[in-house]
Order: C-alpha cells, then structure tokens, then sequence
C-alpha cells in the first residue's frame, strides 16, 4: 500500500463565483496547490527549488476533472493526493477533494511531465532519482510491470 | 453541418506563471469564458440574464483537458466551440484553443448542466426552448440517435 | 493597547507572474483573505455567515497600498491586522504583510463599508453591536474622540 | 492637452463574487490589462517584448483606488487611462473605469517603475528614449515644476 499525502483547505471568498460556490477554475487552483504542498512537504522540493534552483517544472499536460458536488464560501475541504501511474518522465495523480462528510467534491486525474526548463523549448527529462524514489512511494499500488 | 463560435483572445501578464507560460487553471478560465461568450452572443442570453433573470445556471460537471503546446504571455489564441453532444438538460462541448500558426494550445471537452437555481440544492432542469434550439445549431454533426 | 490579528501565509505557484515574484492583483487576494480569517476568527462571523445567514457585506471601497518589496514564490509573508479608525458603518484596517526576516513587503489600508445587501442596491448600515465590539478590541490606539 | 488611452471591457463570471458584484482584487487586474494594452499598443512594446526582449519591467510599487460604485457580472467597463506624473524611471498613472451611463466605477493611481530584470534584485532604470516619449504624450497636463 502507498502512502497518501493530505491537506485540509478551506474554500474563501476569493474561490467562489456570483452563483455562491465554487467556480471551477478556482478549484484547480485547488489542485494545483494540493501538487505545490506535495513538493514542498513529503517530495522535499519546493517549487521555488524545482523551478529557480534545479531549474526544471511539471507542467500539467493533461487532467480529468468529474465535480461531484458543488463547494461552498468556507467548506473545509479534505485533500487526499495518490500516485497512479508513474513512468519515466511523467505521471498521473489522483487527487480527490472531500466535504467533511465524507462525501467527494471532486475527483481530477491530471497527468505532468517533468520537464527541463533550461531549453528553449522545454522538454521532457527523466525524474531525478531522488524525486523519482519518494514519488514512487505515493504510488495507490504498485504495478506488477513498469 | 454545425455552426462553430470562434473568438480570439490574448494570453495576458495575469495568466502567465513564473515559468513564464499561461497557468493551466487560468487557461480553464478561457474556457469558461468562451463559454460565456457563446451564451451572450448566438444563444442570446448572456450569464447576466441567465444567473439574475432566469435564475438558471450551467455549472460545469466534468471536464477533459489536453494541453497540447504552451502559451505565452502575449499569444493571440483562436478559440472555437462546437457542441458535441446535447441531451436534455446537459451538454458537452468541444473547445479548442489554437495559436495562429494554427496549432492547438489545448482541446478542452467540458459538460455543463442547466440547473434551477431557485432550488436548494440547485436540480438540473432541461434546457428552455429557446436555448435549446440555438444551441443545437452548434451541434458538430447531429448524432443518428439521441 | 489593541489586539493584533496575525497569520502566516506562503506565497504561491498561482499568485507569481512571468517576471517570477508575486502578481500584485493577487498579493490583494492575500489581503481579503486576511480579513476573511479575521471575520472567521476573532470577530466569530465567517464570510459564509456574513454574507448568506446575515445578508450582509463588507466591501472595499477605497484601499491605498504600498508594495516596499517584492515576493517571491514560496516566500512565508507573516500579516500583521489591525484597526485603524472604526466609525458607525466602517473602518479603516492596518494590513501589513513582513518577509521572514521581518522587512515588510506590503502595507496596505483598505477601508470596509458594512452593507445591507436585502437591499437594492446595497446601502451601508451601522456595524451590529456583537460585531463593533470584537472590531473595536483591534483598534491600534483609541482615538480621543470618535 | 494629453492623449488619453482608452478601452472598454466587459466584466465577467470569473471576476464576480458570492455577493454578485466584482471582487476588487479581481478589479485590479483589470487596472493592469488596461496598462498591458497600452503598453502593446500606443507605446508599441508589448508586455512579452518589456520582458522577455529588453528584460526590464514595470512593478507597481504603490497604488491608491477608490471603488465609488459597484461592477456587476457582464457590465461594459470603459477604462481610461492618462498619466499625472513622469520622472527618471518612475511614472503615476490615473485610471478610471467608468460605466456606460458615465458614472465612475473606480478611480486607481499606480505608481510603476521602471526596472532592469537582468539585475539581482531588479533595480530602478531610467525609462529608454523611446518608451519616454510616447509615455509623455499621455501626461494629462505638463505641470510647471517636475
């Protein structure tokens, strides 16, 4: 079994649209901070080190979203970030926001490419060893082959 | 053969990231923007009518992104929607961002349904006549069967 | 002496520019949110309250700031709020947002009309008895005469 | 007599907020695209040429706004834009958005200066010749001392 990262965050005013919850765009932003606090917690990498210092990034090439339910001004929601796959180069999260009833909000799939930032234009490069390692340990179950 | 509503907008200072490329959420905002575009230019009944007036709305449910190539700070995106498929009180679109070379930044495929505000918690409701049958004229290529 | 309202936020992926420090819109989105965590806090009424169970609002309606240092991406800005003039329907507040190392990155004074959105428009409306008093417990120094 | 910059921008779903009306900071950015669009037109340097060609850019460095009237979802905004002050490498701009019955949504005074991006940190740099005089012509009213 992998480890599951985790982070509670409220939904503010500045997330939500004059229909009184969340606008969706907003909630990416959501997402993309769940990755960002991923990096700078368990990845040990912040994004300031990703990108000023290692000069590299993951863009996000692809994502799925399925909004369950709508979000509303304040809700406390509950964060949970899995690996699903993981290859050479890129990988695909899961990551799913819950109501503090237990109930999904969202569910988003997206998928980033580590990327080399120092050519013009960027291309894709193998994860470093030490981002692959403690990526691969946030994998939902590992697969029987690469 | 469908009708398509196109526009075209620039990738501006306040979309970009510190990688120097639209942020990916921001580009969902574009989206969603050309979505209201539509609604206030051929569907003749703009967000301000729609929310505030008819007390409807079309929240986004689901959503597929490929983010093909970047954008950058100043881009001029030609952006074109189609409808895809469009049942009874729901739609999915097909909407396309491309650069002026004519290569697609991004392929966005969101489903929006037509929801009943006055309700709590808002119940999706089919579409008014009206709408329903301007957006239909978008319709990519009538499907054999509904 | 007055209370201070404090909390400590990193700068994010999403509120950076192309130009690799925080975008200015955005470092006033930290500043809303600041006074949401205020409100949510120690004045005991959350946005969500305020706005959806009292009807009620608090808009900005003139705000002055000055930004004497840029922010970078991941920079933890601690905020530092606190009342500067507090009359019938609104108040002045004192925000200032300081680096780490305790230089101040922005001092910002906007000033809040509390309003009775049951009405249309809106009109300003003296703050509730409950609210003024947890309000006039931040005053930095208490004016001689109101 | 100055030339005054002029624009007209609707406001949409993405800068509205739970209370129906823009949400301020999102109003500021629209203070900056009016900048960035007289920057790629009369002063002929795009945002993406300041800073990814010259390597300089324009951060505001102080900004005072006065929000006299409320925006609301799908409002034709038409910005105005001249400048009040000019010196070496700093300029103060006044920008007005107003509705279309004439009546002043926000009145905004930014302070930008200009600044070498190639220097770490950035620096303030004397405006380039060319961007000084096609800056001055928008000077509301040369004053008699600088």
């Amino acid at each position: 079994m992998g480890a599951v990262f985790t982070v509670t965050r409220n939904l503010r005013f500045a997330d939500c649209d004059p229909a009184g919850i969340a606008f969706y765009p907003r909630l990416l932003e959501h997402v993309n901070n769940v990755v960002e606090d991923w990096f700078a917690g368990p990845l040990d990498c912040s994004f300031h080190e990703l990108h000023f210092v290692r000069e590299r990034g993951v863009p996000t090439v692809e994502i799925q979203v399925k909004f369950l339910r709508p979000g509303a001004l304040g809700d406390a929601i509950d964060w949970r970030l899995t690996v699903k796959t993981l290859s050479r180069a890129s990988m695909t999260l899961s990551i799913i926001g819950a109501h503090e009833n237990g109930k999904d909000m969202l569910r988003a799939e997206p998928t980033l490419v580590h990327s080399n930032f120092t050519l013009d234009p960027p291309r894709a490069e193998s994860f470093p060893d030490d981002l692959r390692e403690k990526i691969a340990a946030f994998r939902a179950a590992p697969s029987a082959s690469p």
